[in-house]
């Protein structure tokens, strides 16, 4: 087991060194792609199931459309194509032939099976869907329109990080269309405040919900608004984002619905996403030096017992108890995992479990088992505290709930201690260069032409406008014209 | 509403009218593949959560491995690359770039980003995953390593149909890695086992398991398993697949574990996989002319209430009293639909629901709501009888489970109906070509040559040699040569 490097040493390795140790995730030999490993799979299939709870529960329902798209669809949305028709992996053949080179077999594309048009493996699936849904939609009687995706998608990154920007990543991308405006209005904020739910009720990650500037909007949309959530680094992550994406895209594949009263208009749409990086954020916004910390509610282990022997008779008795704790507790709380192994120490095992971010640990010794009480451990501030049998259940419960607040409360106040209003460029750059960086709740012109001088000056974006925000007009940080209020700038990963 | 074809006019097309009117797919733009409708996501969905159950009952975790697969890993296995290496999309650029021809702009493949070595979309991930392995398994304590992948695959199919045969199909993929052969082998059947357990209690579909001839075996594997099943025009489906791997895919990709001994060995490893295809067999299996019938174990919605009215006042109080009953029936049966659907008459709806294939049908007028009863109506066999609502919930419950089995008793005996014993190659022709085809329970030498000999004359394959079936010797039916016993054949999609 290798060790785990201190955050304050090596911010970008510690985070690393979490995923390693939490067997969360590896890089693979195909460029810029990573392996979920079962560890993190697992938390994925969590974040998933509650996701799609939810969205079943505001309407929608879910579909399949294919993962190639032909080239010529990108280029039907003016914006869109220019967004996305960059890098991205194309297929040009469909068949390999063997051949043999200097006496060695190799493969090669066949030139004979060149495609007429060629494919791009979907980077987003606008296109791919909005031509079914010409397709779909005749009437008003078939809107709204709810369906969201569960897929793969595949952008060409030239810098990855696992999790936080990969090649490939997987995501879920809901696909809306309205009769009206308003409705589709409606729909990017539903979402985006289910999102905000997610992170802050499921994943403890506080964030700030708002609408992107327009140099940030998704290619395509009329208005893109996004949830952003602080790192333990003070750095911004974009934890989803919603579109509103008006009639662009009915437009763009002639989607259009007749209303009661006979009238034809093209439909509004809308999308929305949360990918696999979000695993990214969450493992960031807990963690420590010791390794992961997950809380309770999207963590697929809520608590491990330890049972502790000292010779093979106090082993069969000690797992047996332990067997029976966790099926009592295993309806009550979640998963229970018992740590039976044999030929490991109690202290490696402590270590493990740590390092894998399960919430709660339960020691069972044979002095416990006889006083008919475990030594409870929390993983994140390491409080530990004997708990008879009888109320075994019910502290379980409660200690889980103290945790999920106890992480929700740490964010909170590390996201207020830097959080900074600044009102001079000498304190912006002062902020991010010789301090600690964070948020910068400062004024801004509104200028595209502004914001991105101040991107190639200091790397630092604005993150969004939240909607909790000063608009008390200023004078903007960096150009000192006057201001349509203040917005967050962070640097972002 | 387009009519649906006759089974008896022409089976193919009556599939294809099944799929349109119960919305469950559609062709896309994209050669061969196909966009599942939300109605088939529902049911795919239902398959993968009781698939997915079963396979953690049995102690697998889920994982996901690239979507790409770099060239050079297929041809470490020297049959899978020959199985394999064929009509399979290949991406070889990574970005497009605009140009402008005649005033035109249209995106092409940059020359400038070729990929060194092309990459394939995964047809099956055996070579990316035993890639992973090789790092994760050391010792003895790391087996056996039991790994489940939800995913999209792509073979280039060149004569594609809906679900049955596509470019692109939706799957799981087991990998799973032992100590010994033996281990290796046993969970291989157990697979096999579980696929069976699924087809034939969940999908109410009977199927044969055994061993695939030496021709038929997966890419690789040592042993290849499957389930076949009979569809409605006789025709053979195989439903799944488990593969004993031996020690082929260790052994190319260099997996080695160390036993308690410190001996150190290459692992035995199995795969097996079902597929978006099984929904092609469901359908098949028990649908009718007037659409879709589903088992009621893998029907998202369970029973549908269409209400009836004469007027304003009773339609609010028929569509009250609709959602009253849904709302006491679905904690027990699973999901009530209620239709409350304005401007469209019960008649109608009652169609578009036997279309869809919603199991049960619940009609409720005023005289059924003053009498406290409802019409309830079995989507396969059209009995109506009427139903107090103090006793519904379990009259639909016991209806449910009567469709359940009756569609399962309808395919066994069609099954058995169409199954035959031949003995002479007149015989045998005569099935096929004058007769209805079927199941042959035939004597087969155990030739390779020979198998090959009758499919060409015949189109007739082996399905496989069912673990249930006379090994008496004789006469192969085509060779004449001594038999290794009687094996299924027929023709198969």
């Amino acid at each position: 087991m290798a060790e785990i490097t201190k955050r304050s040493d090596d911010y970008s390795r510690w985070y690393q060194d979490v995923i390693a140790a939490a067997e969360l995730a590896e890089n693979s030999p195909v460029r810029g792609c990573m392996v979920i490993r079962p560890n993190g799979y697992a938390i994925w299939e969590n974040i998933q199931r509650t996701l799609d709870d939810k969205f079943k529960e505001l309407g929608h329902v879910n579909a399949y459309f294919p993962l190639l798209i032909p080239k010529s669809f990108l280029a039907k949305e003016a914006e869109h194509v220019e967004g996305f028709a960059k890098e991205c992996a194309i297929v040009t053949h469909h068949r390999l032939k063997q051949v043999t080179v200097d006496g060695k077999t190799t493969v090669v594309p066949d030139p004979d099976s060149k495609l007429e048009e060629e494919y791009i493996i979907r980077p987003t699936s606008e296109t791919v869907i909005w031509d079914a849904y010409r397709k779909w939609i005749q009437s008003y009687r078939d809107l709204p329109l709810l369906i969201n995706q569960w897929a793969n998608v595949m952008r060409w990154e030239m810098r990855t990080r696992m999790f936080l920007r990969t090649t490939e990543f997987l995501w879920q991308e809901g696909h809306t269309a309205h009769a009206t405006a308003e409705e589709g209005r409606a729909e990017t904020l539903q979402m985006l405040e289910a999102y905000r739910w997610f992170a802050e009720e499921i994943l403890a990650i506080p964030v700030l919900p708002g609408p992107k500037t327009e140099n940030e909007r998704f290619a395509g949309a009329v208005e893109t608004f996004s949830i952003e959530a602080m790192m333990q680094d003070n750095k911004a992550l974009q934890a989803a984002t919603s579109h509103d994406l008006g009639q662009n895209f009915a437009k763009a594949f002639d989607v259009k619905y007749q209303d009661a009263e006979g009238k034809v208009e093209h439909v509004w749409a809308t999308s929305w996403g949360m990918s696999t990086r979000i695993m990214g954020a969450l493992i960031m916004a807990h963690s420590d030096d010791n390794g992961l910390v997950l809380p309770p509610r999207i963590a697929p282990t809520k608590a491990v017992i330890v049972p502790i022997w000292k010779n093979d008779e106090e082993m069969a008795q000690m797992c047996e108890a332990a067997r029976d704790l966790a099926a009592k507790l295993s309806p009550v709380v979640g998963t229970v995992h018992v740590d039976d192994r044999d030929k490991m120490r109690p202290g490696w095992k402590y270590g493990e479990w740590e390092r894998k971010g399960v919430p709660v640990r339960l020691e069972l010794g044979p002095r416990d088992l006889a006083g008919q009480q475990v030594m409870m451990a929390a993983r994140h501030d390491r409080k530990k505290q004997p708990v008879g049998f009888a109320v075994l259940a019910d502290a379980v419960q409660a200690e889980l709930e103290r945790i999920q607040t106890d992480l929700y409360d740490a964010a909170i106040t590390r996201r207020r201690e830097n959080t900074h209003v600044v009102d001079s460029w000498d304190a912006f750059t002062d902020l991010y260069t010789k301090g600690d960086g964070g948020f910068a709740l400062a004024h801004w012109c509104g200028g595209g032409d502004c914001e991105e001088a101040i991107q190639q000056k200091t790397k630092v974006t604005i993150r969004n406008m939240p909607f909790e925000r000063d608009e008390t007009p200023g004078e903007c940080v960096h150009c000192g014209k006057p201001s349509i209020g203040r917005v967050v700038f962070a640097q972002a990963y």
